[in-house]
């Protein structure tokens, strides 16, 4: 299922501040994807934020590649793709990372696929521009389109992730309720309303229809219809018995 | 069309590192959400970073609120999203920020929605995710769930901003070019082939076919169709004149 993330590279081009690296590669782990490559890098300070940013993954900090050259850092690769917030004659046919994702993951799946992001301050040059194969611009409030270099990494590997489908939802362990529960659990707190003096009979079905109305709010689980059963169960107990003492079923259906 | 996100807050909860609420407010700005408060802030440093990581945000963390509590926070609001990375029992109804976005602008649309993230290093306790509406759990590989804290707003707010339909891709000035005008290029190509020897009258059919491939594999538009006259134009005028020299209609179509 991730195999096809191995072929994804992230190239970092003239990259200022080492702790964008270092985020940059935190968010490279989150997504999957664990080839990185410098290209030109012009950092500017002493590299030790680089490790602090990456956190859990100066693995992937460790094994980058630098080279002198976009050219050289992405030779290996059969698609090169840029990523722009700014406009322009050849940056008009940008498509957004979610659009892209399902046919970047089918070309990666037949050879290296270059990810590239420009420097911090002026993004990617026209002529590392002209080298790409595909282009790509993050959708962002006109008002400030400029993402942080690890942000725009971020986002980009998150839509190849969610494209692989590879993300499964935690599944509950309690099914969700069955209407003959929840029909039992209705009687029980009709019982109860009545009991404490909550309601009087001829005014029952109408206020039990907003209970109804309530507990239809949310898609309860079994789990859930057991606690309001308990609470009914043990509000009735209590109203016969006087606060604080226990039912003999322990309060659950 | 960005009203909605008006209604939208980011609330940190505990946070420990300024720079992070510095890059929340950037990511903030950059999906067009504005509202930010920090309950309990446990801030460890100087403070110095967040302004310099917001960048062009920081009339975000200028006009931030702080209160001692989460419930204080989130006490005008009638949604309350919280974030967790993390499983259990009681955080197995979440949804990706994907599929909750939607539903999430449909109730802004009605009332104040807070978005809400937990420490850097525990997430959000138990108690703090019983006064939340809706859980999210961001897509992540298995082996690096944890996504730092501006990367975990970004994502959301991405997905919220997504999820508006705002964003409106580049439209391309140069329409997509017309098959007569394609046929027209075809055309030149081959008289110019044939002019320069690159191919004999016998061979021309068959390898007409593969240029007429090279051709079909994107989408050129008009200008591109243009250039590629030029260059059909030109060659065949240096062919019959000498190199450098520039044929009559400026070798554009």
């Amino acid at each position: 299922m991730f195999h096809v993330l191995n072929n994804i590279r992230v190239v970092l081009v003239g990259t200022l501040y080492s702790g964008n690296v270092g985020s940059v590669c935190r968010a490279m782990a989150n997504m999957g994807i664990r080839d990185l490559a410098l290209a030109g890098p012009q950092i500017c300070d002493d590299w030790s934020e680089a490790a602090r940013l990456a956190v859990h993954a100066t693995d992937i900090l460790g094994a980058r590649r630098e080279t002198a050259t976009l050219a050289e850092a992405v030779a290996d690769c059969a698609w090169v793709v840029g990523t722009t917030a700014r406009g322009g004659l050849y940056r008009q046919h940008v498509k957004t990372p979610r659009e892209a994702a399902p046919e970047l993951l089918r070309l990666a799946d037949g050879g290296k696929v270059a990810l590239v992001f420009g420097r911090e301050d002026k993004g990617l040059l026209n002529d590392e521009i002209g080298q790409c194969t595909h282009l790509l611009r993050i959708p962002a409030h006109p008002d400030y389109t400029s993402l942080n270099l690890a942000q725009a990494v971020l986002l980009c590997g998150y839509e190849l992730y969610c494209a692989l489908g590879a993300y499964e939802p935690p599944v509950e362990k309690s099914p969700p309720a069955l209407a003959a529960h929840k029909h039992k659990l209705l009687e029980k707190w009709r019982e109860m309303l009545l009991l404490i003096g909550f309601m009087k009979e001829d005014k029952a079905d109408h206020m039990m229809q907003g209970v109804q109305r309530i507990f239809s709010r949310g898609a309860y689980s079994e789990d859930d219809v057991a606690i309001l059963m308990g609470v009914a169960r043990q509000a009735d107990w209590a109203a016969r018995h006087g606060p604080g003492a226990k039912p003999k079923n322990g309060g659950r259906q």
